[in-house]
């Protein structure tokens, strides 16, 4: 008879977007005129460019032709794309052939674990995007679920709150195998210092853990000084590797476009190179992002895409920038929303559902409350700047209405 | 310290298509104006069929439109794809809801160990496409590779030859938690009869095992009595998941597109339905297969899509005709071709790669050694039909040169 994955079992349900689902179908059946604004998911609502989307539409027609047409490629990805990336984004400070191509970060991110096994242990942030817990979870890095705690025994969190400028003292953190570090930081918008790199590095080069380092907002950050990449941290290649995508980039959530770095320097205990086994389990249970989606992203990385990709991020920060202005006025304390298209906002003496009613029964906007990333997440809401302008705009009036 | 998988070193390196290539590169270098024929890898040749790639070029184009524009789709996949595919081409056998479209059969089938664990058993067929062993292993489902033997422990080999008619006693088989079996069968081209799946349900049903159904290659039966799908046979639906794809029908192997139906009656032992857990793992480390590629996938199951798949899988098949008539002219004993692909030899008297180095070092004619494939596989080759025909034509005519 056929045992169920024992750890699918610790899994907890999919709460929260399900929960904030229900609760929109309960307020349309009673007031079916309800103009509802989702402020909730971070999805992309803006029409892809022209140039990238001219170039998957010549693509796709192309391979209707003897000479356009293309069947399996590399499983690692077209050498002209990773080479792209490396040279492009990285500016060399990445080889080529250390860039994975695939479909997605969050997909990247559940085969990474395959690289660890189920003895592994990790730390990550709290609050933080569900797969780095999930997926481990599955894995079977972790041990039951504590209901009160609403923490997974057996897994480090490290509580990023305002009142640690979002990073934990790791001093006193005790080591783990892989560490799980997103920056911009989704959901709270905070985009890790240089110095908080080079702690984070320094922390894992002495214990001798890998970073798993999720970049898949960083194009969003505007203050140059800002480290768009953990490989500009000196010391990082041995001891990280970098997740990224197209989706929030350049609106490919649809698409499909990501990838990841491993560099060659990163060893696991016996030596052995990480590289080796992720080319191994990329070869062997993945086939290759769409040729089509590769084609798209070559366009999103030469000079007319990126000069495309700047004005669909500068698009997202000015809603980010409206949405944050107008909490602000308001006396909401907000984070994020600078380098980071999610704006958190604190609501005192509330938890993060009764603030999440709030603006939903009174205002009709959806938000995420924080606790849904986390523990630490309690008392915040997320309000993603992703929308149509129009919506962002009537969200803002609303909540001067209600909030004044 | 951070440990590797202890299950990614019992992996045997990709030692086939690599030893292949290095072979080529040195002949290459020997005689630099070789015209070499590649008959090995199962590869799509054809261009896209012209309403398909239309339909995907217009999706493409219609992206940079607000009314076009799509971001984060259902990770479950379009609804409007996953009831085509249950109606069109399950015929109502299955419900919409239980289709899970994605982004390749290979990506399908690693996610799908997650649903069992380290602690499942499998039975395998022998020779056999190399993901579901592997895939297997880096999960814990085995012991160590027994060199020797070239077999994992732990793991229940089928051999599936001419003898049996491809088929294994289960009479005098053990039993284990899960059977992938693969039908039209790559390597051997075996399609499996309407009694043989009978016996195989039975068998998962007495085990209370799970068969995993990889029916890739079902478009390519041409013989109405042979079942397409698992889900034909009567008790099916509490034994079995099928992984299907768009790739050799439609020639999407670069495109990207697939799907795996999970019944809603299938149970772990403990009685929880499988398909929730399913869902679990595909709604965590997944996110849906390309937008661009979904739509495509509808026009392929059209009726104009379906007229023209038919053509593409006619070429194809009448390269199997060519290859497998010119090889039995010439007194070689084949199998396959007929309902599949791919056209399986047996050479008499010579091991797998003797075979292979007579066609390369002759006839500069690339196969596949069966015994690549698995122990059962030795003195075959496996000569793939996806050519051009031209290609097809020219490496006819040097096999009877070389034969006769």
């Amino acid at each position: 008879m056929t045992r169920r994955n024992p750890n699918l079992a610790k899994l907890q349900g999919g709460y929260l977007f399900p929960e904030i689902n229900r609760r929109k179908m309960e307020l349309l059946e009673r007031d079916p005129a309800a103009k509802i604004i989702g402020m909730d998911v971070g999805n992309t609502t803006q029409p892809l460019t022209p140039f990238i989307a001219a170039a998957l539409s010549r693509y796709a027609a192309e391979l209707s032709t003897p000479e356009g047409y293309s069947g399996y490629g590399h499983e690692q990805g077209l050498n002209a794309l990773r080479e792209e990336i490396a040279k492009s984004y990285y500016r060399g400070l990445v080889a080529a052939d250390e860039v994975f191509v695939s479909d997605g970060a969050k997909c990247d991110i559940g085969r990474l674990q395959l690289l660890f096994g189920a003895g592994a242990t990790f730390a990550v942030q709290d609050p933080s995007y569900p797969v780095y817990v999930d997926g481990g979870v599955i894995m079977g890095q972790s041990g039951d679920f504590k209901e009160e705690l609403r923490y997974f025994d057996g897994i480090t969190y490290w509580p990023c709150t305002p009142e640690n400028n979002f990073f934990p003292d790791l001093q006193t953190s005790p080591a783990a195998d892989l560490i799980y570090w997103c920056s911009p930081n989704n959901p709270t918008g905070a985009a890790s210092t240089k110095l908080q790199l080079q702690e984070l590095v320094k922390f894992a080069r002495t214990h001798r853990a890998i970073i798993i380092f999720d970049a898949a907002y960083a194009m969003y950050i505007q203050d140059p000084a800002l480290p768009r990449s953990i490989f500009e941290i000196e010391g990082a290649r041995e001891v990280a590797i970098e997740v990224n995508s197209f989706s929030k980039m350049a609106g490919f959530t649809g698409v499909r476009l990501a990838w990841t770095v491993v560099p060659r320097e990163l060893c696991f205990e016996g030596g052995e190179p990480v590289i080796t086994d992720w080319n191994r389990i990329m070869t062997t249970i993945f086939n290759g992002a769409s040729n089509i989606a590769q084609h798209g992203g070559l366009a999103a990385l030469s000079d007319t895409g990126q000069a495309e990709v700047q004005g669909l991020i500068s698009f997202y920060m000015e809603n980010a920038a409206l949405i944050k202005g107008t909490l602000e006025d308001l006396g909401v304390q907000c984070w994020g929303g600078k380098n980071a298209p999610y704006v958190w906002a604190r609501f005192e003496n509330c938890s993060s559902w009764q603030a999440f009613e709030h603006f939903f029964e009174k205002a009709h906007i959806v938000t995420t409350p924080g606790v849904g990333f986390g523990p630490s997440g309690e008392g915040f809401l997320r309000f993603s700047a992703f929308g149509q302008r129009h919506d962002v705009e009537q969200a803002c009036e609303r909540l001067q209405k209600l909030l004044r």
